[in-house]
């Protein structure tokens, strides 16, 4: 049973890996080249660039901490795969809404936009890494490690607060996104300090 | 030539793996951006997006089935990796009837193409399936699982119904497609719990 | 050495699988959604879909030697990546010539540059065998396997016959192209020959 | 620890992977299907095709590096992780130039920007390079492999000098660039040689 579940587990990586590979190249697709030959012709497209820049950088994040997860994980299960789909499935929406947001900077509806779906990110991430835990069990590595998991819910609370702002001031609610990315920056340390410590 | 058979079947894996995964993500790219900044304006999207999301719970279906079914399976020959192929290239015309149903909802000719794709893909996973099987033999895990295949031979006949259906009354075609998203939702059980049976 | 070998190995087969399942996947999305829906609207897309499957198949036949070859092979080195980067770059044009003869079948131009780009991806898969077989020796398993390689040789002189052919009747050059896949259709028996040869 | 860390570089080479041969690969949408039928509408193509080839070139370059470079590594880190997606991103721009290289071949924006990515691009590998040997330690193989990297800076300042150049000259600073590439199509015989001593 351990080693089947090994094996789904390296190629649930291995999907995740290609899915995510391909959300945040797909992105500089947006990047249209620009008519003219000279430098001013691409004032356009820094908007857009630092958009994609910025979800780079989120879905970097994603990778980064997907892969400290499961690296953590004892296994995989059916409904775990599901939730592991459904994680992927609202990150494939991030260049969709980065597009839009690259196109129109400081509106409302694009700022909002980007932040639900950064929202909805996160809450599946939080859902993926509460089942992986619980098949673990408590008292596993990664069940300590996801047990006080204050930056998870905390950047849940930034998004939606983000998006709440963005109705009024669009700038203030990007700032609340951009502040989860720098927090978010750093690995997640807490797993990486527990696997240390069974080492130990 | 176990051995050979293994590597093999690794290789297959992996490159099924990123084709799914671009078929799942290329999909996303019809997600126009909205020329205005409004909510309002993502209105347009909004079937654009629903038959995204069914199509990902499908080709999501197939990539958990996919990964049952060769985690169990012994050894591939050169007939299963074009039988393989064979099902990745229905697969891959998902995206292109997605995009046509998202754009024209509730027309005859989107919705039964739409059908027919699905269609053809179930009878691709039903042949690799049975050839994979075969090749395993009847007394093999994969032989008995693969057996009584009941949730298999079912939806073809949804799927060939949907079509039928769909010529007069498109949304009712399109419910029947729904309903084997939903009994296909959850995971091939059949095989896994012969594999359990087998450790046990 | 060997060790580093095999190791290198394997990212280069997973590098390829990588971008052959992008060209294999890139060429879906030449299929332009029609902007009716009536069936009838689904004509223009009859010969590009022809098309996709024919290159589709061209496609998995080198994916399936590619596997063969390597899965034959003991080593890689420089000279030999790029051998296998100059194999990637003419079948990435695949996907090109394919929308070209897609949207206007049997002009001249199309499918003798169709036929070109099958002729240079032939010629560069018969270098990269040459140079894998070399590196192994000339009694190594892929060394016989390659020495009396007839067919490696006989599709670049048909693909060659049909783009001198298709200058004045393309239909008969196309005819050309499509006699070299079903004579590859089979996999690279001598390959799996010897292999087997060498297990008993 | 070095188990983990051993796990990790597998899966951040995988990631790797997937992200260079999107970027090989997404270049060739930019050739677009000739309107006309005959040969000379593909003259249209040819420069881009050229820009296409010699991008190619660069990413092969960058994938045949970035493999001996974690061939030699024994382990990375977070920052490590980050450093790999900088220049990541870095590459993911080269489509975005090259297409706007091949459309407007000789002026000076255009050529100067292919020069800016590419240096930035050569930037983050030696930023990389010189992370994961820092992390190796100064006596490791690949220690030794970057402690002399004259070829690594050399490039950086070509493309410096390439892009100061572009500014007046544009054709003199495209022929800097190609210059790069010339010295490094030959892969890091450095990293290759002390790898062999330390076989031996």
């Amino acid at each position: 049973m351990t080693v089947i579940s090994t094996i789904g587990k390296g190629r649930i990586e291995a999907f995740s890996d290609g899915v995510i590979a391909i959300i945040i190249t797909i992105m500089v697709l947006e990047l249209k080249v620009p008519h003219g030959t000279a430098f001013a012709d691409l004032l356009p497209t820094v908007p857009v660039l630092l958009s994609y820049a910025l979800s780079f950088v989120y879905v970097g994040i994603y990778w980064n901490n997907h892969h400290h997860l499961f690296q953590a994980a004892r296994g995989v299960t059916g409904p775990i795969m599901w939730a592991n789909l459904h994680l992927l499935f609202w990150m494939s929406l991030i260049p969709f809404v980065t597009s839009w947001i690259g196109e129109t900077r400081d509106a409302v509806a694009p700022v909002a936009s980007y932040g639900i779906v950064l929202l909805m990110t996160a809450i599946a991430y939080q859902i993926l890494a509460a089942m992986l835990a619980r098949h673990d069990g408590q008292g596993s590595r990664l069940g300590r490690a996801i047990g006080h998991d204050r930056k998870g819910w905390l950047s849940i609370v930034f998004y939606a607060l983000g998006v709440v702002l963005s109705l009024v001031w669009p700038d203030i609610g990007l700032g609340a996104y951009v502040a989860v990315a720098l927090f978010w920056f750093i690995p997640d340390r807490r797993v990486e300090r527990v696997l240390s410590e069974d080492e130990a």
